[in-house]
């Protein structure tokens, strides 16, 4: 394993410091339990939007956390859901008077851990589920995975809470742009969990692994190495069945890199999605292209699509300010 | 060799047309000759700043085409110098009143070839010179390189020129920013160039290369792999020795991505220098952090320090809107 590292028991901690440091105009950091929240709340009132999940996927959550996005992040170590007791602390240091939203991508302890925090808060039903991969049937016995498509949900909804919209609004909306949501990925190599030291799984030189998971899951199929243009096909239709995007339908297109895949590749991958879709009539009205939803050191991407409407399209373009997605501010 | 990829001949330009598609807000390609420009000119009599270089380290330079930074950008293949036909023409299309400014990396091809379009356009010195790898003695036959440094450059000159700062203002700045930033990588692995199919050198698994150039060229040292804290002491020093700032002294703390390492390496990374300035009294007033100047897929990192002052400071907060650094817009 070659990686920049202290001490695997310490190197979350020292890198959590390091970004809060950065950041120190957008964010916090508490150390114990650990979570990020915003440096200036919002107005009294705001809902507060929560999320969190195991680390190795940065930016997400904790470089979303600021204005138009997160209120708080809790980070887990590395592809470990985060404690209940951080996710409490957090929502009690975050609530504004406008209740609490969860952010959840669904993987069993996620789910668990955030669903114990909802108790301990006595909020039931705070809690937003993200099972954006469509690499596996929607009838799967845990359900659909998270992934990129959790930055689409997390700015939009983010929007909403600062503009004021209430806890069942910024929740049905939530949910609105989850189901308008569809995301797939594809890895070319494994990505290393520091704490394993070796890769989580192996790939021959000529194998792809089509529709993995954010940690390294097998997906849909192990496939041989193909053009490009053959992978953005099958990722593209994939997506393109289930949302079924009609002629002149408004989308968000985000090609969304897995670590360490290159930008010249990634700006490949969008060019080839673009045309996909622009060939079927569909408006690729805003797009998102780099490494927002990682897993450390992968090499591979994943696309995702959103459809869009005019309410979606104000939100997604209203001020955000956060270490890893800024604009209008 | 994996990478998404058609062919070794159509990646440049396919990965040119999705970049600029995806930014359709910001630039605009022209396919022949290559390069990107600023969809929105400044005001009349602006001085045009244009860089380019081999293509492999994005978002530099294309990503930094935009508002308060670069007017266009000339890419060459990957890691080849663009052609002086290539500098002409986006000189040409931008060219707007104020003259022509030329960012360009020491690197002998980028020094010809830059030189060849300065002639061509009549504009003798019209090229500014980044040189800021500390890891060759200054004294070295070819000079030091362009790294990191010059997305500061690039920055804080792009920044006085649309304030309206004349040719000449634009140079002795940039020559001024340039003498204060020192930059040192280290790297984990190697990367791969597309049109070569294997890795440009090799590593044992417990190797750096300390000093690194962005395209893998021999750095000071090839040692052991060691702690993170060890490493960045031993780039650290060297730009401190370099650059010796005195206490309380105002710096611009960059560390960069060179491709295949995480975020939550590269916060470990600067948790770290910050902490060695800290230590020394150093006021770290500025921070950047991620992949800015990238070697294709190479794992490793670099560290740039630039000495700030108050004007330095004023011109790299003021608002930028490019495809890889906005705010304030």
């Amino acid at each position: 394993m070659k990686k920049f590292l202290n001490s695997v028991d310490t190197l979350l901690d020292e890198s959590l410091r390091g970004f809060a440091q950065a950041h120190s105009d957008i964010v916090q950091f508490n150390p114990q339990p650990r979570f990020i929240k915003r440096k200036n709340p919002g107005k009294a009132g705001k809902v507060a939007v929560i999320s969190g999940g195991g680390s190795g996927h940065e930016p997400l959550h904790s470089g979303f956390v600021g204005l138009g996005m997160l209120d708080a992040a809790c980070p887990g170590q590395i592809f470990t859901s985060p404690t209940p007791d951080q996710m409490l602390a957090a929502a009690q240091a975050v609530e504004n008077g406008g209740g609490v939203l969860f952010v959840v991508k669904n993987y069993a302890g996620d789910v668990m851990n955030f669903e114990i925090a909802s108790e301990m808060l006595d909020c039931p039903n705070s809690s937003l589920l993200i099972n954006d991969d469509v690499s596996l049937p929607a009838t799967h016995s845990t359900g659909r995975r998270g992934t990129a498509g959790t930055t689409v949900v997390e700015r939009i909804v983010g929007a909403a809470a600062e503009n004021g919209a209430d806890l069942a609004a910024c929740k049905a909306l939530g949910e609105r742009v989850a189901h308008s949501t569809a995301s797939m990925g594809v890895a070319l190599t494994s990505c290393t969990v520091p704490a394993l030291g070796k890769p989580t799984f192996t790939l021959a030189e000529d194998e792809i692994e089509i529709g993995v998971g954010i940690h390294g899951e097998a997906g849909r199929e192990r496939a041989a190495l193909t053009s490009a243009t053959e992978i953005v096909e099958r990722l593209a239709t994939t997506i393109d069945d289930e949302l079924k995007p009609g002629q002149n339908q408004p989308v968000l297109l985000h090609v969304n890199g897995l670590g360490a895949t290159p930008p010249i590749e990634l700006y490949l991958i969008y060019d080839l999605a673009y045309r996909f879709w622009k060939d079927r009539g569909v408006a690729i009205t805003r797009s998102l292209v780099g490494n927002y939803t990682t897993s450390l050191d992968m090499a591979g991407c994943s696309i995702t699509l959103t459809l869009l409407d005019e309410e979606l399209i104000r939100l997604w373009d209203a001020p955000v300010h956060t270490a890893a997605l800024r604009w209008g501010c």
